[in-house]
């Protein structure tokens, strides 16, 4: 299997990349992708040989233009082809004489349009040659940190005021890996993830993985160092078993969050009208995840809240968890949902709560507070109570994982009440998620600062419940499979 | 029931107020509550008289202050109730003497925290003299037109950095009525649909409701001009025959979108310990709100997603819907929620199909697209494809709701989609939603022009299907209760 990550790793660190395709003419595909190694090249990002392969051309920005990939001299890594899907099994042959070790294919116009035939053709012709290939009809790959970019979408467009927005971001260097079979899906996380702060270590959108699969691209994320929390979109899984078998491998030691399309009839109709993808049964992947210790996500926000949650929080010793808030309303709708997940809010112990009567009888919450879980510390909570609450709960044994409620609108509440709870929570091993309602301005600066310090917060209770959930469900998968105090290691090191 | 009407009006357009705990010092919220109406007193907002109570000044903020209510000249309407609880009997016995038509106490320290006794006590006093009451232990009134403004939470903080923030804003005029029972729901709300763009008819937070209940507001409300959708967050119901009976006229003319808390065993319980509310099963709830023709949402987010539908457009005359997005992977998660939901997805008519054949022959969409149902127009689309392809959907008498998923993301799609879109959508009387997906400049951008337009835009594909769904759901309600017509004319009359 190690062949496999190196065979991996060519997608991601070529030594040399020819692009064929590559265009003067600003609008194409084969323009933006070799214009993006360009830029890193001269960056210096990019470390490897960038051949352009276009025979009507002589130059392309600078860089000395080849007719075929048999002309480039020296070893060739990777290709990437950006020309008409008719042409590709010419290309692959010459890669075949050119003893190519990787192809990414991100033209259209295979499978998912029933051009079956096409399809098997290149992938006959790769396998003969032992060439690896990514797509056909995907982004390819994306790594902030080898200047790999292959991201055809324009990262800015020019409204109809002659303002330019930015379009399809490039996404801050961080822990989340994405590895997508839709491409559009792909473009819209990282559009996402960049808008709210959330990082990622690499990018692969494998579209109809006419060899490279999902299974594969685990397993090579396992070994990178950069990903802790690996995010797949899929429509469906080619080998069931291999995918599974390897999934579970990966869990032990890093998450995966899953969503999955295509759950409903009419949903796995659109997708084999898209990917030509035949789906399958929902339940047999829901058992199949399950299986593999794979976190499933019900819908796009939930994937991207569970993520966050699991990149940032180690997973929970056990599913009793505690709400602090002050705010009553918004603590049933957390109680209701950890609840709904199977998560348990149960009435704390009467020594616990005995705790909480004593800091009434010292004036150190409301007397009015309540404090049978959730902690409702009421409108006149402040900072000093939140903090105060918080290390109780940290300290315990009853209660697994803490849910801090607070909402900012109260009037005696101020911004820093975020950084003592924060402060306190880095000395435990128990995670910790935020929510504060509101998309105003200190909303918006509570959640920033709740993950400058490393805990999630979401903008709803019942997502901070969803991300509770993921933290209880991957703790309890890591203790059944006797993992659960290496990963738990491995996390408070990082975090160091 | 006319009188009810003008009850409940006298909360929200009081000739005179008096303000019980008007105070000089800047924290207290009976500052803040009296400094609101004196501000738009200047501003000619508010138009009534305006009397401060404190029997220790002599003026508060120019106004002349008065001991006690019973020292106001002249008749007074309605007195706010700003004063620790165990005072607020003796405040209600002056009331009585005076003749005042309603209270509000904002006051907490009554029956949600067990003090049954001081809290029947004052119910007993209003009802003998008549006195309408709103609260205890809530937010109140605010009310954009007439200057009504009770609450408490201060608009802006001060961040630790020096910075001032917007904290609790003031809600913009818009269709939305806000009745909720919790106070920290309700401010939340305002801090969401603020930053949402999404505008306020009349808020009302009711907390302990020992006199006026949520039917009553509801019937007022009904009355309400500025009012189009009524958004009411509950713990529990008070009476239920009356609130089902109150409810089932309410919506035949306007919608009523709910989220009520308190759903799991664990939920009921820390309701129960919130605002002393005995829940009863969420069973009766789903039931008692299906027979009101109340539109249930699951969660907050949902809860909000569902009033700005409500509000931009017209309900569904059947469950059929078409999905025309230029991103596949998305369309599936989209077709997935929508039949999840009970709406259908259903592969078009062979003739629907046929023009699509048609377009594709003049070059008019893709040659690769997809047209089954989700219509995908792919990485390839145009802003015309879309506009062409909406206009077939528009015109077809077997799509009943149109989801427009546009990711802006793929190379040749510009802005402009947007508007040939609205413009067209604007002349049927179909529901059309969209979605782009991104948090970053261009989804922003497209987000907020498809709501300029009064097509409401959402983030993910799930949350569009949502929407549709409500859509959906309240036209088969109208549709039931033989309403459809008279509202669909009131809709687009409005619209225009």
């Amino acid at each position: 299997m190690k062949n496999l990550v190196q065979q991996m790793d060519i997608f991601f660190n070529p030594r040399s990349v020819a692009i064929v395709g590559a265009s003067r003419k600003v609008n194409k595909a084969g323009h933006v992708i070799f214009k993006n190694f360009v830029i890193n090249k001269q960056r210096n990002v990019f470390k490897g040989e960038l051949y352009p392969v276009n025979p009507s051309e002589e130059q392309i920005l600078g860089f000395k233009c080849y007719p075929s990939i048999e002309k480039i001299p020296g070893e060739l890594d990777l290709v990437v082809i950006v020309i008409p899907a008719k042409h590709v099994p010419k290309i692959m042959q010459e890669a075949t004489i050119k003893h190519v070790k990787s192809v990414v294919i991100i033209t259209a116009g295979f499978s998912e349009i029933g051009n079956h035939l096409l399809e098997e053709k290149i992938t006959e012709i790769a396998k003969k040659a032992g060439i690896r290939v990514l797509g056909p009809n995907c982004l390819g790959v994306y790594d902030s940190e080898t200047g790999v970019d292959m991201l055809f979408l324009p990262e800015t467009k020019i409204l109809s005021t002659g303002e330019e927005v930015v379009a399809t971001p490039r996404p801050l260097p961080g822990s989340l890996a994405i590895v997508t079979q839709s491409g559009a899906f792909g473009a819209a996380a990282l559009d996402y993830l960049t808008g709210r702060q959330m990082g990622v270590s690499k990018f692969v959108s494998f579209g109809n993985k006419c060899d490279v699969n999902e299974a594969e691209m685990l397993y090579y994320l396992l070994h990178d160092e950069k990903t802790k929390v690996i995010m797949l979109y899929v429509e469906e899984i080619s080998n069931g078993r291999e995918f599974i078998r390897i999934a579970k491998e990966v869990t032990k030691i890093k998450p995966i969050v899953a969503l999955k399309s295509g759950r409903t009839e009419a949903g796995a109709r659109a997708a084999a009208s898209h990917t030509g993808a035949i789906a399958g049964s929902d339940q047999i992947y829901d058992a199949a995840f399950t299986q593999a210790g794979i976190i499933r996500a019900d819908n796009m926000e939930e994937f991207f809240d569970i993520g966050k949650a699991l990149a940032m929080q180690p997973p929970a010793e056990g599913k009793n968890i505690a709400i602090v808030t002050d705010a009553g309303g918004p603590g049933i709708m957390a109680v209701d949902e950890c609840e709904r997940r199977g998560l348990s809010v149960k009435k704390f112990s009467d020594m616990l709560i005995q705790k909480f009567e004593q800091l009434k009888t010292e004036g150190k919450i409301p007397r009015f507070a309540t404090n049978l879980n959730p902690v409702d510390l009421t409108g006149s909570a402040r900072s000093e109570m939140f903090e105060t609450a918080v290390k109780i709960l940290l300290e315990a044994s009853e209660v697994y994982g803490i849910i801090v409620l607070g909402l900012h609108h109260t009037p005696e509440l101020q911004g820093d009440f975020v950084d003592r709870v924060a402060k306190i929570a880095i000395g435990y091993r128990k995670p910790v998620v935020a929510c504060d309602i509101g998309e105003t301005e200190m909303a918006l600066y509570i959640r920033s600062r709740f993950e400058k310090f490393g805990i999630p917060a979401y903008g709803s209770p019942e997502d901070a419940a969803v991300a509770m959930y993921a933290l209880v469900k991957y703790g309890a998968y890591l203790k059944k499979s006797k993992n659960f105090e290496i990963y738990m290691d491995e996390f408070l090191k990082r975090r160091k």
